[in-house]
């Protein structure tokens, strides 16, 4: 059989199977964003709209791979946590890297006229690299997704509060970069948020730039019949779960995850299983 | 400084380099496109809208990754062939598929409605997988290329000739399913080629469902000077090259890549860089 | 300089780092040990030479590397367990695998002699193969326990004390094959037991197979002063840490380790750290 | 049943399968070998007992494991490369290396007495650690072996030679480290050829270090009838094959491996399958 010639090729391919009950975070990038950013002449320091198509794509994501857990969004990046039980695609790297990386790009090219109606596409059209990397712990998993956060914010510590009066000051205050930076020369924090609120009524909140995409369903309720061990978890109920959480309705919200109140409200993501309070190790 | 408590999440990411010295295939697979052939009213058996719209995906990842030295696509899949002397993003596997399957996504569900004028893209979108694998050796590549050819047939091996003239004869002939059935019946392969080209005019062609993508600056006159090893390259030569590559026109053409002919005019496919005559071992 | 022209050839070795936070298992196992137990005629079914002589190596291997916090031996093979905080050669996997592989096998040629006064070895010489796995938890690893004292008992539920007891009627009672399988037809496990304590005074223990070494330090006073988290400690507590470790005292001992009291007992397992209470996730 | 409860934890362990059709190099290195040769009192600058030593375990890893091509030792490092159409244990990694390191270490601890008579062996054990490496090309794998040998030159280019002087003029001279520097002093690399053949007949020959462990049975008559293709070759051909080479004679070469010569006396190692004549791009 002629096949039979040509298919020991197939043996080149190397497995690449995610460690099981680790947690997996697939991050997206942005490719060339800044190029972009100044192609479509996107708002500094963060253009509402942009943002806004990146969490129509990432919602998207998240109700098609309900395996998903919690996604988090910072400017052109966004991370996908899936539960540590998760088997989809027997767990393969690229195979869940590159369905996550191709679902997000085809919504965000197919959603951008939505957000820039005025404003059409052209080539290079925008493209997002991806990587999926396994955290053993909860405690890794919220490291992780910290330092994404902070990791935003570096090396300018004090710089985000600047750009964003410094900006305000010209796109709504109408003046120049020259006298944008006269203006804030010598002020402190105090004097940034003062200006921000007297002059534009805006209330500096350093977690508005976090988006936050989870399924819905999450509730005390839930908690008391979830599993205790997902390996031990009958084929129907977890068929049952996976339609209940595909089901669920997708929220976006902007947070600081830092906190402990974040995850202090959100019991199911220290457990084993979402919906049940923590028991491990 | 806050940065360091959470960086050490950073060591978390597992390195996957792709063997130095060998030839990088990344492979794309449309994800259940047979849903999406139902849905969308795709001709049977390759519609001539869909495969075009492939090909025309393909070209825009081959020109802007200039890395590619071809592409070659059957049905809903394409195999992307990096050089091995590639050094693009490190040869690092994750961000070449993530790349190259974002890139064609992005391009697929842009260039849609160019080829699917009627029919408008609803969700869930096509989307696609995709995987890199190593080959050592020419021989290894061109083997893969053949499995990719010879797969798409099986486990049909006469099927598909059958089927080229049960779609014509329904679909250009206007029978049904019935009667188009009845009329092939006990006919062997020559009968077939007669009725496809006595009625329909058409010239059975295996090799017309294979679609390659290649750049075209390849030419006798490179092999020249053309430098024998990738290693000793110098970087403003390598410089040029790119520029030169990125520029190349890009061609589709319909091959048969299992004959020795399709190899034999490609003498650039057999050697250390693109455009030199082969001298390895 | 001659030197880079080769040197690319490094960039070849490609990185295999054990995922961090995870408890690291390098199990070993006697190569071709079937034709090596008839060789030098091990006593059946388990040789008490022989598996003195594994566990100590075993014991040479735990105190030379003071990151292994347990060792636990089944017939020909022993599984070290790495500490999941262990950042041993920075946790490359074929460096720990082949220190753990050499260090055992040099130890047991080393040690052979006396245990088998007089059996002289003759090449093909005693060697083992060895492989290491990542285990996110402590109940993961506690399985993987598990896996392996039960597994040396498969496929032979029943067979292991009826086997014990042949080979007693016939070493120790000097029975011959035909005799002992005679006498043992249509007996149950009670019938076994009796015969084996009555006639020999042996006490059937199925634990006693399997054999654990283990640092010996851990106590509740240590519990006290152990430090929360293993990124957080110092490099000097580190350094007295591991200095401690490497004098501690290494015990053998013969225990059922599926039971809860086996864990119930070692509290420091459990923990983040030797010698501390468990406080994860 | 009991077991399918804990078996999952073999989900846990990662494949990792050597690419295929590539040269895989094993290497393995001394652990701590200054403090062994301090300990053992070594002679500088290379020990002819510890050399020979290594020569001689080096040789049993050969013989027994015939798929090894050829073996190339410097110093307290010893290279084995296994054809690119080895299948030895699938290819996996950890299997390999481990079985290497532990024969290797087993024949060193075993055969330590024949060498070292006078000096009986004591913990710490010697022991080694090993690595394995693909190379695509016969190139890459020269290349390698040529970085082995000027790496153990590296950073001493003319120091190897003074070495060699110096310590002879204390070991065999008696002079005092003092007297043998005073006469050292100034001389270029003709004056200590000089010293060592005038003085101590001793012919200093670069290549003298570097120790190669090949198999015998390579010839011009053997080229004719072995096959071309790996692939191909029939089962029974490939069990006369491992046969025929299990029982060649290994011999021992110093040589220069860097120059052509030795490539150009051997053309096996340029094909596809030892004792054929190279054909491959």
């Amino acid at each position: 059989m002629a096949n039979s010639k040509f298919e020991y090729v197939k043996s080149f391919e190397q497995p690449d199977f995610l460690l099981p009950n680790t947690w997996v975070v697939v991050r997206i990038d942005g490719r060339g964003f800044t190029k972009l950013c100044a192609k479509y002449a996107f708002e500094k320091p963060n253009d509402k709209r942009a943002l806004d198509l990146m969490n129509a794509a990432a919602r998207v994501v998240v109700t098609e791979l309900p395996d998903i857990t919690i996604a988090y969004g910072v400017s052109d990046e966004y991370s996908f946590v899936f539960h540590k039980s998760c088997t989809l695609f027997e767990r393969r790297a690229s195979k869940i890297v590159s369905t996550v990386v191709s679902t997000f790009t085809a919504n965000y090219i197919h959603l951008w006229s939505t957000y820039f109606a005025d404003t059409p596409l052209s080539p290079p059209l925008p493209s997002f690299d991806g990587r999926a990397v396994c955290y053993p712990t909860v405690m890794n998993l919220r490291d992780y997704m910290s330092w994404r956060q902070v990791d935003s914010d570096q090396p300018r510590p004090h710089q985000h509060l600047y750009n964003t009066t410094f900006w305000a000051l010209i796109q709504l205050g109408g003046l120049d970069n020259r006298e944008a930076e006269k203006l804030l020369a010598g002020t402190v924090s105090g004097d940034k948020n003062e200006i921000l609120f007297s002059k534009f009524k805006l209330n500096y909140n350093r977690a508005g730039d976090y988006e936050l995409v989870e399924p819905g369903t999450h509730s005390a309720a839930e908690a008391a019949d979830a599993l205790a061990e997902p390996e031990q978890q009958s084929k129907t109920q977890a068929e049952k779960d996976k339609k209940k959480r595909s089901k669920a309705r997708v929220v976006i919200e902007h947070l600081d995850i830092i906190k402990d109140d974040f995850w202090d409200r959100r019991p199911w993501l220290l457990s084993n299983k979402p919906g049940k309070t923590p028991k491990e190790p």
